[in-house]
């Protein structure tokens, strides 16, 4: 591979500095503005990136080799996201306001009105993905439920799509400036030095992060090592198993053959949910081949979205290949937009050495494990590490509680005959999962994303007049709320 | 101080070894039973506690030197707060269940049916605090909340009340043993040893924690190393100041300074939300010394908890009294039951040395700190770490919302005209507050207590039999849920 010829220009550590600090001013100024002026900005954001969608896709294609129409639909997702949440936050369901009237004859003794609601972190530094240009980048999920939170952001530039990332950036400064934001309420930095200052600067409260288990993970103990401890939500790895029943299996393989490869390389195979393990009854394997190999030809080919991501892929394929565990059973090449790879392995060899369960190859190759028996599914599950999706392909009528148990304990997302690609954002959606899936019990897809950013706190015995408006009686911001334990609703 | 004469017995690590799996054993056994089934056991863990009261009360009081009466509330505290939480799961408030039915017409393309539900985290370690030996011991917050949740518990009983611990846990496994709960589900160990093999567990999931910033960091630090690192919901110091305004001051001077006293030497100032600072106008040093001696005359004196606590203390107070910005203004003693210290010092010298705002006294000490101007005040209040909880003590119709707001950023809990002690068990409680006051987030008292020891799942498209009852469509368990967005009651 050849690096990259131009040397990343980075942000100074004294710039990155002021940026911090005026994002604390900016915190500051905006953290007491009503939910509806917050979700004014969020709109505003999300128009400016509609009205420069002609301007921003030739830019994200050059740096990321993404088609275009995977393009659009990721700068759709990451407009109706911005929205969703201004929605969500003119509800005040991030506020989680609690009301405990003054009760005399309380269980425990009298108790104190008491009022809980939560409050922004303050500066939370955000690390964009390389896979996602939009969607977990300047403007993704993490800046989104940040800013719906009423934190500020300092977003990190990933270095696979700068040129993208930096006129992203100047877009939202710009909307959020011209809709009346504070300045500085958000802002970019590039460069490692910037990273890791970023990390310990004491005015930071938080760290949003997609990435590689190693990278996150040092960024992660760099986060807890601090004087004073800041949360720092990655998304690090997973291998999104999947698991076929005998049933599933004799019913429907082809078609099964055909979801599996069409979701294992989507985008090149570097979604985070890329289903990369298939676990599958013994089979034919010349049949099988024929199948992949059609469903294989049917996808269109692309460079992988850099050359230090398709480094990290030669590498991880070259050692998955060369595990005494496994063979090929469809080869890939090393064209610049390379042929996907179908490795095999059985229940039995990965028992004896369960190294294919953990090595993530992030690009267009999987490894599909045979069994014998079905009962070995458990077992098999229980030997892996912490994931954000695993599925269970089977008939409607199989009774497989033993399996989604396990699943459950392993997985943030557990899907039915579905596929795990394609996360919607939504009030249910859970995309995180046990280490090293992410470094917390957080979801980084969907409204409940918002909630991260943010931490309770009460008050007690207070003038009506002095509490945040979510929690005064009169209820002037027509949010649901739970008083004396029951919820109330605006609306009711 | 003496050293304690006995050499404390420890639990060996092979045997906090087998006590771990039998924990995973019971807690793979429980975690799917209704909740009706797990109220159960709580309450009957209350019921038993309530049966034992006369046996345990003599054993309490020999190990902690606290009083009947106080000993008897916090009994009935501990008993109240294991109903409360047997109520909330019952009404599934821990849960968070939210559906997401299908949606074609979804904004960014069409939504699967999604579903998503918090399940308990596993096998949880809990270090018992040595200031309340029922309320934050063997089955206080911690681990009634994580048995709420649905998690085992292994319960690292404190060296300061391990007679009482022992007993305690003895009736805590009787209880659950004979409500018919799995064995195992809830255990006991002692020793530096076994605790330090607790929080590096491979089965552990989660480590509760009331205790010092010295032994909380380090056992912190050891979550976050592990392999798989583990949340550490540490509760830790806190200096719970107080801000008193002017106009307060000159109405009701006294009364103030006997409800700080009382407040300050409640148990013996041994509590985590003892205001230990307080910021008041310059004042008549000979009037005010006249009432404090007054007010600290009318309190009955105790020992300190336990030698260890009282070398503690004693070191503390010796190291404030050194300090150059600090003077005495009512001595205390180094009798068995000493009488409090209150010192004094001034905005000026706090400014030029704040060592004085962050080194806590735990037990019957306290400083006053004269301001100038109640301009001031939100300056001074900046120069805090973060907090349980933050006073103001003022008139109703004073506007203070820069001190509110800065106070809010530093505090788990503000309180008007109050005093923090005495935590009410609530739904709006928050017991927590930004470092060093707790290591996360979140609250270790009050029902949302329960949600730390839980994480969310997400299941995809699943046939609805297949599904948690939680989740199931006709809502079984008559749960409160949120549906495509809104908040369904099951009695509405």
């Amino acid at each position: 591979m050849n690096p990259t010829s131009t040397a990343p220009s980075t942000t100074p550590v004294e710039l990155l500095e002021e940026q911090v600090r005026a994002a604390q001013t900016a915190f500051e100024q905006a953290r007491d503005v009503t939910t509806h002026q917050r979700a004014q900005w969020l709109e505003a954001i999300a128009t400016a990136l509609e009205n420069h969608a002609e301007e921003l896709m030739p830019l994200a294609q050059a740096d990321t080799h993404l088609d275009t129409g995977r393009l659009q639909g990721e700068l759709k997702r990451s407009v109706f996201q911005l929205r969703l949440f201004a929605d969500e936050i003119l509800r005040g369901e991030h506020l989680g306001a609690t009301i405990d009237h003054e009760d005399p004859s309380w269980g425990m003794g009298p108790r104190p009105d008491l009022r809980r609601v939560s409050v922004p972190l303050g500066v939370v530094g955000v690390f964009g993905a390389s896979n996602f240009p939009f969607a977990f980048s300047v403007i993704g999920g993490d800046s989104a439920s940040a800013l719906a939170a009423g934190c500020a952001v300092v977003h990190k530039i990933h270095d696979g799509h700068r040129t993208l990332a930096l006129r992203t950036g100047e877009i939202v400064t710009e909307a959020l400036e011209n809709a009346g934001a504070p300045a500085g309420l958000f802002s970019t930095v590039t460069g490692l030095p910037a990273a890791e200052a970023l990390v310990d600067h004491p005015l930071v409260q938080a760290i949003g992060f997609t990435g590689s288990v190693r990278g996150g993970r040092a960024l992660f103990d760099r986060a807890c090592a601090r004087p004073v401890p800041i949360p720092f939500f990655g998304e690090l790895g997973s291998m999104n198993p999947v698991f076929v029943t005998e049933k599933a299996w004799s019913t429907r393989r082809d078609d099964i053959l055909t979801g599996y490869t069409n979701a294992s390389t989507m985008g090149m195979g570097q979604f985070c949910t890329k289903p990369g393990l298939m676990f599958v009854p013994e089979f034919d394997v010349e049949e099988v081949t024929e199948v992949l190999r059609g469903a294989i030809g049917a996808k269109e080919l692309a460079p992988l979205l850099n050359p230090r991501l398709r480094e990290g892929f030669d590498a991880a394929l070259f050692s998955v290949c060369g595990l005494s565990s496994v063979d090929v059973l469809v080869a890939g090449d090393d064209a610049e937009a390379p042929h996907p790879t179908v490795l095999i392995s059985t229940a039995q060899a990965v028992r004896e050495d369960p190294t294919v369960l953990e090595e993530e190859m992030f690009g267009p190759a999987t490894v599909m494990i045979q069994y014998r028996s079905q009962d070995e599914l458990e077992e098999l599950a229980s030997l892996l590490g912490g994931q954000l999706t695993s599925t269970i392909q089977a008939e409607a009528d199989e009774q497989l509680t033993g399996l989604v148990n396990v699943l459950r304990e392993k997985s943030g997302r557990v899907l039915w005959n579905g596929w795990p690609t394609g996360v919607t954002v939504s009030y249910a959606q859970f995309h995180g999962g046990p280490y090293p899936a992410t470094t917390s019990a957080t979801t980084s897809v969907g409204t409940a994303a918002i909630g991260r950013f943010m931490r309770p706190v009460a008050y007690q015995t207070f003038p009506d007049a002095q509490l945040p408006p979510a929690l005064q009686e009169a209820n002037p911001w027509a949010i649901t709320r739970r008083v004396d334990g029951r919820w109330e609703s605006a609306d009711a």
